[in-house]
């Protein structure tokens, strides 16, 4: 149960042969009725022209239906001859699926520079849309690059409909390395609540800050990263307007949803063993609060540290301390793995068994209280191994 | 030949216990006669005890003598006792030199949040100050970390004193990981030039950005990252001022300096390989050519596919585009280790073994044309092992 939670939707996993040895690397969603969407995306200035093309048809009028993706192919900085590829690969799904042409997105991952091999894709597109199902797993699988597991959530909001609650669901791929210079990340979303388009795409901006913005850094986003919600209308609710309790319940249950495929990247780095959660508190502002955790999440010192079960916490406050936030080092207070040891600018003596112990756990939490203000924010990375590079020099 | 080379500079290095295994690790740079000191250091918010201390004296008038340097513990993040215990070790240094306090800087690299081995660098300072000879080799090997090779330069300038020509020298140690988030990176150059205090400070701040700060990045500096000059007037030269011929001639030879260094630590970064050079040309200001070259030496994704000998540009372009930068993919062009790979929005063939044999070299250049102005900047990094993740999973 994933993206076909919520009423009305089906998907389709399958391998059309863009990656080796036969596995599933083609993706479709599809929603019976058009569709409200809304959609947040990269800045990167390189964008994949499947991003490029979803990015044209949002702005089209009318309903949106389908959401094709791929891996292994990241379909991105790959010229004139790219995007004339992307196009008649998209016009032909919209044929297959009898909806118009701007009914349909698409999101790439994978390599960069290599152009999509669209007779084998078009060919497959029959099979896909055959193989649409209620079976959310063959789609959570095919967008998978170096995943290790797929990414589903699905939940159901306290808001009533005429056929009963309205749902949420959604599946994503993970970044590589979580806060990376680049790895993708794609996640679809879909729900069967009636909603107004600006009250659907504020929610989104919304949840997507409270989630994905705190694995992933803003300025430092691939060419293909895309998160799309689509919103059916099935559930049959009454009309979901900004700022009323309706969107305040729906804005918090895809909030929920996001944070959960959020958690699930982090643990699934490339490479990684250990999810490790940084909670910053007494911040001056939540700019600042999100800018220390999301730094120290992403240090590279504190991140191999804790793959090491290594102790050493002067690397965490020297990685806060590098940051454009106010704080000050006599009213911080620092605490590993549960264990305090920093406290208003003085070392605490910490028993070292019991640490050696905490840190061999699979979740490693750090709370750092800067002392400054009333502000928090928790961002989620994981440890960097040996493994990561090994990925990362092999990937092509 | 380094910091001694410049007339009447003298230094020493020993071990005083403070590593394991009797490794060096205290060093003195000392001036015969008081010296005009100019310094640039980091923007942590939680500075070094040993680079607090160095800072309140640099604003104290009165030449400065003796620079103190130890490796193997950063002196940071100790509290009020690490304040404490610096302040009795510079002033027993001063005791030993018979000179004045405000004439002793110091400067720490290591393990954070440890309190120094008082009693031992207290007992050591006579012999280290005993020590002192115009080899400059036993200073530059101890302030290593991580360093596999000691870092010095030593150069002579145009400019004439009645003692001969100016001279500069240098050693230095590296950061980590260059573009670290954290790792320390100390310099110590010196000068026989006669030259005006705040000409000495424009001349090294303008040579810190134009070779250190385009291996580290200003806003992710450590707790104890400090470079700094002292000029003894030995070649006794008429005064350099402020935008004089002679004040370009010196600047120029001190960035030469710098950037010598800069380049020996890019190049034995923690588990390197390979020295990356990325020249960003085709600008629409230096900034952005700054930052979009340090952007790219410093992605993790550019360094292990360099690593990986592998040919994965689209990750360069990637990185490039999540700057915050004026660009046009459309005018972009891209090399690597010299064979066009981009040129003007279109991927262009390139002879896969050739690349592969040009890969396999230590040197990497990375030349990315951004066509839409005139400025050009070029960064300096290393590629990412699985020895990097080695090294700092066990540093402690």
């Amino acid at each position: 149960m994933s993206v076909t939670y919520p009423r009305g939707f089906l998907s389709a996993g399958i391998s059309a042969g863009i990656k080796s040895g036969r596995k599933k690397d083609l993706a479709l969603v599809f929603s019976k009725e058009p569709a409200v969407a809304a959609a947040v995306s990269t800045t990167n200035k390189f964008k994949a022209a499947s991003l490029l093309l979803s990015l044209n048809h949002l702005r089209q009028a009318g309903g949106k239906q389908a959401v094709l993706l791929n891996s292994g192919n990241a379909n991105a900085i790959n010229g004139k001859e790219g995007m004339a590829i992307t196009g008649r690969i998209v016009s032909a799904l919209a044929d297959t699926l009898k909806i118009n042409l701007p009914g349909v997105l698409f999101a790439s991952t994978g390599k960069i520079g290599l152009l999509l091999p669209e007779k084998k894709i078009i060919e497959a597109l029959p099979k896909l849309v055959k193989g649409l199902s209620q079976d959310g797993a063959p789609a959570a699988t095919a967008i998978m690059t170096t995943d290790r597991v797929p990414k589903e959530t699905a939940r159901e909001s306290g808001i009533s409909g005429r056929k009963g609650p309205v749902r949420i669901g959604g599946m994503a791929k993970g970044s590589g390395m979580i806060k990376p210079e680049l790895a993708t990340m794609l996640a679809v979303l879909t729900t069967d609540a009636v909603i107004e388009r600006e009250a659907l795409q504020t929610a989104l901006r919304e949840a997507v800050n409270q989630s994905f913005n705190l694995i992933t850094v803003d300025d430092d986003q691939s060419t293909n990263d895309f998160v799309v919600i689509l919103a059916n209308g099935e559930a049959a609710n009454p009309r979901i307007k900004k700022e009323t309790k309706e969107f305040y319940l729906f804005r918090e249950e895809l909030t929920a949803c996001c944070l959960e495929l959020a958690k699930k990247m982090a643990a699934d780095g490339e490479g990684a063993n250990k999810l490790i959660t940084v909670k910053v508190t007494g911040a001056w502002s939540l700019k600042d609060a999100r800018r220390v955790a999301r730094r120290i999440a992403g240090s590279n010192l504190v991140k191999t540290a804790i793959a090491g079960e290594n102790p050493n916490w002067g690397r965490i406050l020297s990685s806060a301390g590098s940051c454009a936030a106010r704080m000050n080092p006599q009213k911080t207070s620092l605490s590993l793995a549960k264990t305090l040891v920093f406290n208003a600018g003085e070392v605490i003596a910490y028993p070292e068994k019991a640490m050696q112990k905490a840190l061999a756990a699979k979740e490693i939490e750090i709370e750092l209280d800067l002392g400054v203000g009333n502000f928090s924010a928790t961002a989620y990375g994981c440890d960097l191994t040996e493994d990561y590079v090994k990925i990362n020099k092999e990937y092509s």
